[in-house]
């Protein structure tokens, strides 16, 4: 990498900070071989079929699982789950199925965790892992969408979670 | 497509009206041959290169024109360019180079489009295209970033365009 390309990764890295992404637990595995992380950048790829998409860092320590397991869950957060989010997001080393200590977890139709009270469930099966340099980008087919309480999301924009919340914002009015 | 099918694309639309998405457009051409769409699923698909990732449905009018031009533009909005997300969502029938009409563009290096005033520009070149069913998944290498006014972003959520204000947010006290 050139010294050009460490600086456009610099300016890159500072500009996503002002992109807004909707903040989603991604699951994977079974029982004490489950572990999961944070995205905020997952994709409906299609509607018909229903088909997401997620980027996975290939140094993530739930990497290996995509591949063993062939599923993931999204579970996209309301704003107190945000703890959820920070041991996702291994704050403090927790890592595995540890992270699945807050909250409550059941099994989806491919194996994958499901939040209870998630925003929005989705239970994916892997149709594709496509490798791109740092990344997998994962493809999955949706097997199951679960709404819960859907009033609030939970968003990350400036280096920090916030609650989006229809009441605070009403309808956009510019 | 089976009707159960036809049952988890209806739940799967509805649950992804829960997903907040941070709006830009997408822009492609050069003079007369421009065109663009909004999408609220712009992904970084890796920082380290710096490489951007869009999902473009091939019915998509501006669709060809990623192949011919090999480049795309993200411009992610400001909440007072809501009128731009809607003439880019085609509001109106508008198409192509008329799409262009509101707001000051510029060509970027690759040629693509950029919006003076958007909360974040950037230029990409596209290495890949991976054709998936009814979309393309577009990879793009970052050739320029531009940051402006970043204080405020327009996100699509519950099927409305919204201000995202730092001053009304304020930090998440979940």
């Amino acid at each position: 990498m050139t010294i050009n390309d460490q600086d456009m990764s610099l300016a890159f890295r500072q500009a996503m900070r002002s992109f807004a992404g909707n903040v989603s637990v991604i699951t994977v595995g079974e029982g004490e071989e489950r572990s999961g992380l944070v995205a905020t950048s997952t994709v409906s790829l299609s509607v018909e079929p229903a088909m997401m998409l997620v980027c996975v860092n290939r140094s993530a320590s739930s990497w290996p699982l995509f591949a063993r397991y062939r599923h993931f869950g999204v579970n996209a957060l309301r704003p107190d789950q945000k703890p959820i989010a920070e041991r996702f997001s291994g704050k403090g080393g927790v890592k595995g199925a540890d992270r699945y200590a807050l909250g409550k977890w059941r099994a989806g139709e491919t194996g994958a965790p499901l939040l209870q009270g998630a925003a929005v469930a989705i239970d994916c099966a892997i149709e594709d892992m496509i490798e791109w340099t740092t990344h997998s980008i994962l493809i999955g087919r949706v097997r199951s969408v679960e709404i819960g309480d859907a009033s609030a999301a939970l968003v990350y924009w400036q280096g920090d979670y916030r609650p989006l919340v229809a009441e605070n914002l009403g309808f956009s009015s510019v």
